[in-house]
């Protein structure tokens, strides 16, 4: 399989039609100014004041300054995007994430970042994102406002748009503060064929940093806890390295984000997806200094926390070392290192050989290491 | 312009790629069965616990028998849909109405048939949804599965299929059961070019049926009412009306499905993004006797209240009872009617034409008269 160079057809961006929330983000309507300082019930209720929410918080902040779309025709119930030929990566994530705003990013980030991670974990450009927030009565604007800020820098730094949208409000008490659900479009790259059914015995694994900052920035602040060197969020765009490693001919079998769960997770999920079995050298898994401080002080291991900017590559043996040099060029990824490999061996289980001899099975955790951390 | 039918070629199907939660819902990693009754926080935790909420309720319900969806290769982050040459329409929407099951729907259906026909309003036919789940900790398990097999059910009426999906869970107290975002993505009928800024002077305003089912369905729940004949929700999917309406040749000018806020709200939208005025024949209003003894009961006017499987098509006015007589052959659409006609005169604005002569403006509800309808 060779890489080739994604088509840069006017056609494959999205330019005819935009719509924010079945024809409700209407920004046309003559609306007075907000005059609450926290989101109402009627917020949600399709009337007036969801138009002034709408048109003084979401268009100015979701739509402005984006690049490929075009602003006419007017809004419309479902956003158009024109394709000549191409493959569609399309996916969706609910973010929850507690608290709001953490070291190193906030929902609104991780809202556009998780999402357009899925795609390139598909090998895909992300084209275009759609996003729904479902908002507790009493949530402050000033925080949803921030939320948008961010997301819009999200967008604008991942190269992709908002092009559609949808408000829910819900009573005090029935939420918390806000959820926002962001599904994404994204463009194939031609040739490319990423998943777990292509991985096979020999083959290595690659990290592309180190693990579990953003787990650890999370729960920083929910514990209180005070670092020396404080811990920030790893939340950021993979794109460019997929795209990267793609176009140096890498022929990449699979690709997968360590969010939840961690790195034990994602790898437990692609060995039994694909059916082999997977031998990691203990002492090659790349964690900073002040995560394994933190992991030790909370009682965690750092192979089971959540990152939001790090991936694994299951490349060609002889690839391993090239994909390593160039994820090593990214910020982040400076200690992406060739993890171990997998074997025909005890299908399905994932083990990870100790520097004195001592084998221990990365099982999948049976239940919840750390709530909501995105 | 003229309808053209829909090319029904096989590459515009989705075809290559499902995926369910970023690789999580992987239905091939053995798990021991499921000996909860409610949902556990660690039910979104990415460990085994996830695996097996998803493996026995969410995979045997939302891919079971789905037309247009391959099952290999193995499941990753994300969907890939194989198009030719297409305009595609991407809409999404978060559902948060209580109480979760009501005369006629659940919020399940609600979730399905309200982003399929979101996708209609642009004249496209559904191609692929994704859903995400937001549940709360201790949410009955037995709930979420007669929620998934209506999504299920409507889906197949519909005829889509969800390709990809999420789930997180929120701690009791932080949600409210379960919130559901479905996004949707379409394929738009060659020729067709439907929105706001086509509408002009002089085109007709026809309503697809009776008003005010869904809203009253809702509230008599919610308010314990009884009626003598009781209300069922009128929630059913509208692509089938306008596939038909575009297929007799009929040109769509705009077409919008009254949601929150009502025809009364879908009208102001439209009259103001298209910089219309609009006359109404209050008369022509089509209300179902039970629906006008409840709205007369509980101080509502049933133009503001909402429907989830009626729309309003803005079509030339020779067109208007071709388009009637259309829309009456469907169920639920015996009382479709030309409401009126869209005027350069007082142009943004809604007037209703009473019996003696009694105008009114139909204006835009401030803020919420029922909070949570969908």
């Amino acid at each position: 399989m060779t890489a080739e160079k994604i088509p840069e057809s006017k056609n494959s961006s999205p330019t005819s039609e935009r719509s924010f929330a079945g024809g409700i983000w209407s920004p046309s309507c003559p609306v007075p100014s907000l005059d609450k300082t926290t989101i109402q019930l009627a917020h949600g209720g399709g009337g007036r004041l969801m138009q002034q929410l709408i048109r003084e918080v979401f268009l100015p902040l979701m739509t402005g300054g984006q690049p490929g779309v075009a602003a006419s025709p007017p809004l419309h119930d479902s956003a158009t995007i024109n394709l000549s030929q191409a493959r569609l990566a399309f996916t969706t994530d609910s973010y929850v994430v507690r608290p709001l705003f953490f070291p190193g990013g906030d929902i609104g980030r991780l809202a556009v970042y998780g999402t357009v991670n899925d795609l390139a974990m598909a090998g895909a450009r992300p084209l275009a994102l759609a996003t729904a927030f479902i908002l507790e009565e009493g949530f402050p604007l000033e925080d949803l406002r921030r939320i948008l800020l961010s997301m819009q820098e999200a967008a604008k730094n991942a190269g992709v748009a908002f092009v559609t949208g949808d408000t829910k409000v819900v009573d005090r008490g029935k939420g918390d503060g806000v959820f926002i659900t962001t599904t994404g479009i994204g463009l194939i790259r031609e040739g490319v064929e990423i998943g777990p059914h292509r991985v096979q015995p020999g083959d290595a694994i690659v990290v592309s940093g180190d693990l579990g900052r953003h787990g650890i920035a999370i729960l920083s602040v929910r514990e209180g806890l005070q670092f020396e060197s404080p811990v920030e969020s790893d939340c950021c765009p993979l794109f460019p390295q997929v795209d990267a490693i793609l176009a140096a001919g890498i022929n990449v079998h699979c690709l997968r984000d360590l969010t939840r769960g961690g790195l034990a997770s994602a790898l437990n999920e692609i060995a039994a997806d694909a059916g082999v079995g997977m031998e990691l050298d203990e002492a090659a898994i790349p964690v900073s200094e002040p995560v394994a401080a933190a992991c030790e002080l909370l009682g965690l291991d750092p192979i089971y926390v959540a990152c939001e900017g790090r991936l694994v590559a299951i490349v060609p043996e002889k690839e391993a070392e090239k994909t390593c040099e160039i994820l090593r060029q990214f910020p982040g990824g400076e200690a992406a290192a060739v993890l171990g490999r997998c074997v025909a061996e005890h299908p399905r289980i994932v083990i990870a050989k100790g520097p004195w001899g001592t084998d221990r099975v990365i099982d999948l955790l049976s239940g919840e290491q750390m709530p909501r951390i995105c």
